[in-house]
C-alpha cells in the first residue's frame, strides 16, 4: 500500500472484530516504532503489549471508561523514558519521539489491515500502576491495536489555505 | 511505494541538491500533514512553508548554524496554536500532534523521493522572530525538504527485546 493511501485511510477505529492479532503483525508494526527516528537517535522509549483480556479492561477504565479499547486484541502503550529532557527549542523530546514512534505504527497497522486509535484520555497515574510502570517515566499514548469492526467516516479536516502559509506567519 | 519501504528508507538527510521542489510535491507533502489526527481532531497548527533564500538562511543560523537546512529548497516550520493545552494524561497535546503531521510528512516525503531531517535543535525565540510567528505559539519542528544529496547509511537502532515489553513494564 502507498503511503499516501495509508495516511487517507487511517480513522480512529472505536470497534473491534474478537478474532486475534497474529504474532507476526505485531511485530511488524512494533518494528515500524524500532525504526522511528528520535531525538539524536537516543530511543529512550519502552512498548508494553498489553494481551491479557483483565489487564485491557483495566486500561480502558483508566482511560475514562473508553470500552473499546478493551475490545481490540492488543493494547500497546508507548512510554517516554526521559520525561524531563527539554530541547533547545523549549519542547519536550519524549512527546515529540513518542508521538513519531506511534505515528509509525498507525500507518504500518493500515497497511496490516489493521486499525487504531490514538489514546491521550487515560490517568497517567492508573496506567502506571496497572502495567507497573516506573513513577519517573510517562506514558504518551495507549494505541488499541487490531481488526476494525467497521469503518469510521472521514473526519473534516481544514483546508490547507487555513492550515499553510508561506514565508512568514499568517494568522 | 509500500509504508513498510518509506519506513525503512527514510533518513535524516543532512545534504540538498540545489534543484526546486516543484510546487505540487510540496502540496502532497502539505496534505499527509492536513489528513493527520490531532487531539480532538482539533487541528491547532500551522505550516510555513519558507523558500526565500535569505529567511533558510536565517533558519539555519537560528538552528545551531546546521548550514544543510539552508541547502534545502524548502523548509516548513510546523507551529502549535495551543501550546498550553495538556491532555488528561499530563502530556502537552501540541508536542504530540505536531509531531505526528511532521511523521507524516516525512513519510510521504520518501514516497516523493524527497528528503528530510527532524530540526529540533534551534531557539525558539529566533525562529520566531524570522518568521513574525506570535510569541504565544510554539515552533515544534523545522523540517528541511528537498533532493537528497546523497543517502545516509541506515542508522543503528536498539533491538526490538530491548525496547517492547510484555503485560508490564521491565527495565
Amino acid at each position: 500500500m502507498e503511503v499516501k493511501q495509508a495516511i487517507q485511510e487511517r480513522r480512529s477505529v472505536r470497534s473491534y472484530e474478537k478474532r486475534e492479532v497474529p504474532e507476526e503483525k505485531i511485530k511488524r508494526v512494533l518494528e515500524a516504532a524500532r525504526l522511528a527516528p528520535s531525538a539524536s537517535n537516543r530511543q529512550l522509549w519502552k512498548f508494553i503489549v498489553v494481551r491479557d483480556q483483565k489487564r485491557r479492561r483495566e486500561l480502558a477504565q483508566a482511560a475514562s471508561n473508553q470500552n473499546f479499547i478493551a475490545e481490540a486484541s492488543v493494547v500497546i502503550a508507548a512510554v517516554g523514558l526521559n520525561p524531563s529532557h527539554i530541547m533547545h527549542c523549549g519542547v519536550p523530546s519524549y512527546a515529540v519521539d513518542l508521538a513519531i514512534a506511534v505515528d509509525h505504527m498507525t500507518l504500518i497497522a493500515v497497511e496490516e489491515n489493521l486499525g487504531t486509535c490514538w489514546i491521550g484520555d487515560f490517568s497517567q497515574e492508573e496506567v502506571k500502576e496497572i502495567l507497573n510502570i516506573p513513577e519517573k517515566y510517562k506514558v504518551v499514548a495507549l494505541l488499541p491495536l487490531g481488526y476494525p469492526a467497521d469503518k469510521p467516516k472521514v473526519k473534516s479536516r481544514r483546508s490547507l489555505k487555513e492550515i499553510v502559509c508561506y514565508e512568514t506567519f499568517i494568522e
